[in-house]
């Protein structure tokens, strides 16, 4: 087994720092095993022997005369380091740091922290934490933590299917207990704290390919390479709250694309790629994982509502529409069928409106629920009942748990009423496979989650030929010659070295050019009138000499009219190359309108992503503008997401605008920079 | 006291409908009315007389001999005319109609529905329904309900200083069930369903008028006139689900203006300038209603947080930006006084987390928040424990009621874990007026609606003359002498009859101008080549021919070149006029950004109108221009909100553009539109 499943199924258990002590940590790891049954070796290790709850009590890790799968750091800070070279050095599988003290105060703990890490990676020993609380759950009962949450003899041990990843204990633990309390079956719940060395995306890894696990929830404050959550998220669906929005666009960015594509926006575009969902909140985190335990999977977005309030069925179709799924357009025989049970002051159209007359006559409810689950326009189900009180409940579960079962649709119940009223109905749902939210807004938002895990979709990326990475430095010439050479669109150009050649360069661009000074590090050439359009063989000599003052070479360009303009970049990201396209040009920072996607991408892609901005209906052609060349566009952006695959790690490009006409689309300006090089922002073309 | 109070004050209740038979609806109030304790009078009524749970049965209304302070209808629809009749000529002061089959039904039960109405109205006797499941609670303890909700031996009569108003009945009853078993004291509770006559802002005007109710909160699906509840907002907090966001957009725009003025958006402005907090969903209802409820007020929006847990912190910063708000700066004192108490591998800054050493070091918590209380910076408070035990909760409940009753600020928690962990945590919490809520972002969401209805403010909309509106059909010249008229900035211009004249034009305007073709119906002229810029004394007579060829009549206006476009419109909406201002000219329809307004508006609205939009930047002087004349445009846009002020109802204008320069700014553009007089839409203007 890989070592990390130690977290959950460790045979044995080491607890540095053992004390018999009430109200001490070092005590609280050893009286949950026992309380909650652990049937494994425990091994409590303290330089002052003795016994702990029992126990003997081993001077130190070397001393207990074998490798234990978990040990528990529970010392002082400058303690710890003594504790883990002892662990590392007995052999131990897995460490996990509970101590506080090191990266989170700063350059000193952190220089601590890494030498935690040194040890531990010299012996194969997998670190966890420091500054965590700690692991639980799983069959083999693990309650490594000290958690306050289990001293309370209300807490369970955790049991079920899901599995939770919190980067920070306190949340972790408290989402676990509350995730209990509401019925969310959570088998195993790890806390990663510092993440020195095992990180929360590691742990879901290994969490995912667990035969015992069915889905995962995370919560996460930093994201790192999805690769292999994003393999793990194709089996099993995960779902993450990410906190740290408020530090979206503190990237400074160099360029008008990385400052589009602020990091928020990045973790958004890698999670959606990956399929996972993002939810909103910790509720949200727990409704998720309380429909993904029913084992559903939701590939389509289209929601059949039954609800005995119109309210609660309009505030679903609110959520519906405003989350981008859609409320199912159903059947005509559906809908006549319907009309011959629903009153006539209901609704038989979706969202079915049975209202009251429920209470006046059992089966109405279940009747429609049973015959919206045969429209085939129909992905899921939500059923609200805002009041149901006493026996309607076992009744209307076993209809919505049989519509489950037949048709295999996901079945959610909105009950926006006090659980007292029928006490006994979230559980009697829940074993139907059926769970429960107050709102029509909390349902729908799981469904959105489920949708978001169950949409993968393999498709081909086509390697064409690569272009060679400009050098550090490039002109916009010869940024452009290797875009044009890869067979990207770039109007013609040549460098002209006199007002002779200017006039020359003019009548070979059919009589009118643009005209660009070429002066490393000037950004905004436009600005400062390096940049004149529509140049004529009257004006070329004077154009020339005139930008020539300005220091650099003079570029001559065949002038492209009109268009609409368009941004496309690529920017590195800790996820990976990012890839933005909006809109361009002078209205770049204006409208500030672009889409994210992390690369590879397809042609289904960039289509989306167009659609996202407002360059959409601007390519669509506004007041009766002839339409763009879409299709022209789009797939210059998959050629050039395609060829530079392989440029270096940091490489950012800026593509602004390019002008899409009626007929193609072309390159009007390239600006690259390579900050594994040390290069300076250059601006290696403008308009 | 006004006749709506007898909805939960009524000293005599009649029951029209009463029946002995279990499960019928005709018993169910009965039952609930002496089961509950109901002090007053109550009068079963059927044609069929008897007993009904031992009271006796009038034949009549008439028959009673008294009038009644509330009767309610609970006969079959065809039955209800004869019933309202009865009791409006019995002296009725309320009667609600529970009976469905009316309005929801279609033309037939419209108009039995208006007849209910034409009854009620005819006796002064007001009408609540039909549709509805009455209304619960107040001092009379009145049971006007058959909802299940009753019939539970859980649940306990309502009681508390909230009220909820729900035109759903079912959704009504449901979060009243749910928010009684949250602890939010909600006392009464009314459902006014297909609101024939009373509506729910009748309602709660009337709640709020009752010194008994200290806030309100409302179910919604359709809006009227604000004018009484933005009265009542001023003085006691109002919190509204409205429901129906995904019918946004279905009210067919016939002008640019109406088309970006959508409903929804309409709804948001109308309750923004009442000082109506408008919530997500039933769940943040019922929580805005538990903080409502302490009595606290929060006029400023910087919030201070303390943690247990670093997640909970940094996820309540998150919701804070998000909705936005701002998380308090604290002086250095603060910061340094909190340093010498934080654990260093905590945070002394805000959000100041406190680790988990608050386990180890009783006192520490409390210490934080009161410092924080004593910061001048801090409007609020966001306590956050992910996990709660034991005999710790009662200390840090006791020190967060002392903060609160101390400063008066407003001080809520949150405990991201099992209630079970201190059963009695809420209600200890509760009892010191502290509000809990289970994640950091429900937390945040009640303190923005708190702040919503705490921000009032009584500007001045000064009152200049009136401008007279322009006839249905008026020209573009004529709509544009009215507004010229009235002080706001029109460029000069002159109606044209021959190539003489355009030449003669053209010279007067300093030799370039721009002209129109003035064609009635004609709604794109620049599509349709009607409109020329730059015309010169050279072109003038051939430009004159080719528009005079359209049709119409050819208008020669001064040339306005350049500045940002912006386009600013008054439409008609059922919460009276609506003011929008936004990106104009070309741009409009592609980046459909724009503000809007209920009107009046004064200064300070405009500017941030403006500020909302992206004509902001583009006014500020993108990549290094000039910066436009703001102050120009918003003294034209008060101006003109101002000079139309007794324009007819329905009437619709759009300037579009209006072109802001360095120095001033010109309406290039008007078009004029009466709805209440069959007017169609003109075209009076148009580049």
């Amino acid at each position: 087994m890989s070592s990390l499943q130690a977290l959950w199924s460790a045979g044995s258990i080491a607890v540095i720092g053992a004390t018999e002590r009430p109200g001490a940590m070092g005590r609280l790891p050893i009286d949950y095993l026992q309380k909650y049954g652990y049937q494994g070796f425990i091994a409590p290790v303290n330089p002052k022997g003795g016994e702990v709850l029992g126990l003997p009590v081993f001077p130190s890790m070397a001393s207990i005369g074998r490798a234990v799968d978990l040990a528990l750091v529970m010392v002082p800070a400058a303690a710890v380091l003594d504790a883990v070279t002892d662990c590392a050095r007995a052999g131990t599988s897995v460490c996990i740091v509970m101590s506080s003290g090191f990266a989170e105060t700063g350059a000193s703990g952190a220089a601590a922290q890494d030498a935690l890490v040194r040890i531990a990676r010299d012996h194969g020993m997998r670190l966890v934490g420091p500054n965590c609380i700690g692991a639980v759950g799983g069959p083999a009962r693990v309650l490594a933590t000290f958690s306050p949450v289990f001293s309370s003899p209300a807490t369970p041990l955790p049991d079920g299917n899901i599995a939770l990843v919190s980067q920070s204990g306190a949340l972790g633990f408290g989402a676990l207990s509350l995730g209990i309390e509401r019925g969310v079956p959570i088998g195993i719940a790890v806390t990663t704290g510092n993440e020195a060395d095992v990180t929360a995306v590691d742990v879901a890894v290994q969490l995912a390919a667990d035969p015992s696990v069915d889905a995962v929830l995370m919560y996460i404050e930093s994201l790192g390479e999805l690769g292999a959550l994003a393999g793990a998220a194709e089996s099993k669906p995960i779902a993450v709250v990410k906190a740290g929005r408020s530090e979206a666009g503190a990237r400074a960015a160099a360029s008008h694309t990385g400052a589009l594509a602020s990091a928020d926006k990045v973790v958004d575009a890698a999670l959606k790629k990956a399929g996972i969902a993002r939810v909103a909140d910790i509720d949200a985190l727990l409704d998720a994982g309380a429909l993904f335990a029913t084992g559903a999977r939701m590939p389509g977005s289209r929601i059949g509502v039954v609800t005995t309030s119109g309210g609660s069925g309009i505030l679903a179709a609110d959520a519906i529409e405003a989350c981008g799924m859609q409320l199912a357009q159903l059947g005509a025989d559906t809908i006549a069928d319907l009309t011959a049970v629903v009153p006539s002051y209901g609704n038989a159209t979706n969202p079915v409106d049975v209202t009251a007359a429920v209470m006046a006559e059992p089966g109405l409810f279940e009747k429609c629920v049973d015959r919206l689950a045969g429209d085939l326009s129909v992905d899921a189900i939500v059923a609200c009942f805002a009041v149901l009180v006493g026996a309607d409940v076992t009744r209307i579960a076993s209809a919505l748990g049989s519509v489950r079962s037949r048709t295999g649709l996901p079945v959610v119940a909105v009950r926006t009423g006090a659980a007292s009223l029928a006490p006994d109905g979230a559980a009697v749902l829940a074993s139907n496979g059926i769970p429960v939210y107050p709102t029509p807004e909390r349902a729908v938002a799981a469904l959105q989650a489920l949708h978001a895990t169950s949409k993968h979709r393999d498709r081909e990326v086509i390697a064409g030929p690569l272009a060679p990475a400009p050098e550090a430095g490039a002109s916009e010439k010869q940024v452009k010659t290797i875009l044009a050479d890869a067979g990207l669109p770039v109007p013609s150009s040549v460098l002209i070295g006199s007002a002779a050649a200017a006039v020359d360069a003019v009548s070979r661009f059919d009589g009118v050019a643009v005209f660009k000074a070429v002066v490393p590090g000037l950004i905004h050439k436009s600005d400062a009138g390096g940049v004149v359009l529509g140049v004529t063989a009257e004006t070329a000599a004077e154009v020339f000499t005139r930008l020539a003052d300005l220091g650099g070479q003079v570029l001559a360009e065949r002038f492209v009219r009109g268009g609409v303009e368009a941004i496309v970049g690529i920017t590195p990201s800790a996820l990976g190359p990012v890839l933005t396209v909006g809109v361009g040009g002078v209205l770049t920072e204006i409208v500030a309108d672009a889409a994210v996607r992390l690369l590879p991408v397809d042609e289904i892609d960039v289509r989306e992503m167009i659609a996202e901005t407002a360059l959409a209906p601007m390519l669509a052609g506004a007041r009766g503008a002839a339409p763009a060349d879409i299709d022209a566009l789009v797939r210059a952006v998959v050629r050039l997401a395609d060829c530079t695959r392989e440029w270096p790690t940091g490489f950012e490009l800026d593509l602004n605008p390019i002008a899409v006409l009626t007929d193609g689309c072309w390159i009007l300006d390239a600006m690259y920079f390579d900050a594994s090089t040390g290069d300076q922002l250059q601006q290696a073309g403008g308009h």
